[in-house]
């Protein structure tokens, strides 16, 4: 059972950075050490990246809060479907951490990297924001865990870092590698191909690393062109280092 | 005195974080608490800003090596003799630490931010790599700090994120900024003008924040707009917001 609570509970978006958690920080480590309710995105039947992340971390007495997403790939993200789904799932996540917080529970929500960046979190918090207290723990991200793993740094001098996610179309993913001096292509997955091709186009392919789950016991690091016919997972990031001004 | 050693060393760029040493890694917090010797940059006559950051968390026995910038605002950047100068104090540094590493002392280089980003330890790791053992913590850079403190998130879905230097030639500025969904700006002190005047061009100028010292005991955060005539410091980024598909 968890501790009785008085007043109005706290919603935590909690950074936990790439992976290994060694790299979260203080204020995340101590959040999670005294928590209470800890709260997770994942999908139906996976225990959820993030969750991972915290294994025997969290409280024995904790309270977990599992929010399974109810669409992953079945249907196409154009399918307005698709968006309704996914709105009802978070105005239910919030609402149960509405409830919590109302009840004067305390409650951790753990986010995958950096919070604001990207982050399923996102989406509660804004519908969290102006009804009970929230705050966000930034962490490193997962593109740091990435370039810090390929040994070497992503941008120098002047250099312009441009972040892609490898969910855009193909002709403007090469619009935009055409024209950037080091590149961080996200949600790789399913768009491994299209993304390879634009890369290609680019003139950066042989120049791209592919690093899969970057900070994490699987890690794996290696040039794309070794890649062959790899499937890339959903952990991946792509990373083409910049080549500024070094004195 | 520090405790006698043997072999070879190891240099650690050891990424801090954007200011509160809270936000510091676990890792990082122990590497650093187990130095024995701590190097750092700063202008002369200067603390430095990553010697602030871990005040009262170095051991009381570590020797302490600071690398003093030669120049600083005195000679344009585009003198070849501003080159010059920094690739000596870089070889002076590096000799600085192989000797070090020679003796048997690991060393630890605070880094503010994350050292693979825009680092000035990264031109000490060019020259260290292969010589002697290197190893690099990743931590929060001082965006995610940044957009943290605004209290809204930085990027969503399929947003295209641009990191310029304020350092960029002013039509650069516009033609990019005037091409992203979302834009974080730094290195901004002496090109504070140019950088506004770029975003005006770009239509964005209402839509950034100001954010000073971010997670820093003396951080700033407004709208752009609410600016006026205010000097921007070293430590200063500028963020637009982007407003990606949000269920
Ligand atoms: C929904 S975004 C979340 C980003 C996260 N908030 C961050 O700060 O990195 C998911 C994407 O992040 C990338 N990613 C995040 N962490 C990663 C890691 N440790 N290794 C590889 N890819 C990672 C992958 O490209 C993945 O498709
Ligand atoms: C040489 S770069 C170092 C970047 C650092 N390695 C990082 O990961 O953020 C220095 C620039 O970083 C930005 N910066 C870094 N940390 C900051 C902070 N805490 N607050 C405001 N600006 C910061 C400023 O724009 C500054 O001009």
């Amino acid at each position: 059972m968890n501790a009785p609570a008085t007043g109005t509970g706290t919603i935590y978006g909690l950074g936990l950075g790439p992976g290994d958690p060694d790299l979260m920080s203080l204020r995340a480590h101590r959040l999670l050490g005294a928590a209470r309710n800890v709260a997770y995105f994942r999908k139906a039947g996976r225990r959820g990246q993030a969750r991972k992340i915290v294994d025997g971390l969290i409280h024995a007495e904790a309270a977990e809060w599992p929010l399974e997403y109810p669409v992953t790939t079945e249907i196409p993200v154009t399918d307005p479907r698709y968006n309704q789904l996914l709105a009802q799932f978070y105005e239910d996540g919030t609402a149960r951490l509405v409830d919590l917080s109302r009840k004067g529970e305390d409650v951790v929500v753990l986010c995958e990297g950096d919070p604001f960046f990207y982050g399923s979190f996102m989406h509660l918090h804004a519908r969290l924001q102006g009804v009970v207290p929230v705050e966000v723990i930034p962490a490193i991200t997962g593109m740091s865990g990435a370039w810090t793993a390929t040994g070497t740094p992503v941008t120098w001098g002047d250099d312009v870092l441009t972040v892609l996610m490898g969910t855009l179309p193909e002709s403007e993913l090469v619009r935009r590698m055409s024209d950037t001096d080091a590149l961080v292509v996200m949600k790789i997955g399913r768009n491994f191909d299209k993304v390879r091709r634009a890369l290609r186009q680019a003139g950066l392919y042989d120049r791209a690393w592919l690093i899969e789950y970057a900070q994490m016991p699987n890690q794996s690091v290696m040039p794309l062109a070794q890649a062959g016919d790899r499937v890339a997972p959903y952990f991946s990031i792509i990373v083409v280092h910049g080549q500024g001004r070094r004195p």
